[in-house]
């Protein structure tokens, strides 16, 4: 899919990324070098804490969510450049087998105040298991290109 | 430190994490796992973007902020559980070389409504370089163990 400058993206806009499976290893690979809690380290340290189990860190989610989004057809000009979030969370932890994708949306476009070669979008997204169960929603805004 | 249940934590308390150096190496790394994007990638192609040169992904200043949560004084029981984030931004781009600390405090602190041996507290956490600059701001809520 091409490129899409700030004048190509409508509010109303949507797209779905492919999906990726995420297995235990990786859930303490990520775990040990950035969220060495045990929730997230350890199976059996795991079943007495909060999540009853092992599950993975939210920003393992985060990230994997963001990966997914660089890898879909969503392609605003000069890359997915996030300016903020005004809302991440995770409803749901993410399990050992769990299969994600990302479907999002885009709620709002408007022109930079401060450069006219730029514009945001507020885009909202959802990331969802293999039953349809939402782990983590975001509301962000993301710098895109404008033409020129 | 010792454990604290929400009994143990008021409003306005602070924390300072240790810090540690992102090298470009680990950048690179992390960018290659979960937002594969050039000027996270190749320093070359970074100068031509919206960055002027090679910059982490924000993720993994997320992520990298967790972990100097996890090591600092800051210890909630049940460990650092977030339910989620009212803003998360990204002021200035975190660059190689950089040395990334956080600086926290507690905003508020309340009982759950659907679990008494719950509770939710608000902190606000901002992570700063070498030069004092704050390179992410976030306001987020964590769950924390009461008093049995």
């Amino acid at each position: 899919m091409a490129v899409r400058y700030l004048e190509d993206i409508a509010a109303g806009a949507t797209f779905t990324s492919g999906s990726v499976r995420i297995d235990k290893d990786e859930i303490m690979k990520f775990a040990t070098a950035f969220d060495p809690q045990p929730f997230h380290l350890d199976e059996e340290a795991a079943r007495e804490t909060i999540f009853g189990g092992l599950a993975a860190s939210g920003w393992h989610t985060a990230a994997i969510t963001m990966k997914l989004m660089v890898e879909s057809d969503f392609k605003p000009a000069g890359g997915i450049v996030g300016a903020g979030f005004d809302e991440l969370r995770w409803p749901r932890p993410v399990r050992p087998g769990d299969e994600l994708h990302v479907e999002g949306e885009v709620l709002e476009t408007r022109p930079s105040k401060s450069n006219p070669r730029r514009g945001l979008i507020k885009v909202r997204t959802a990331t969802m298991n293999q039953r349809g169960e939402v782990v983590q929603l975001s509301v962000g805004s993301l710098v895109v290109q404008r033409r020129t």
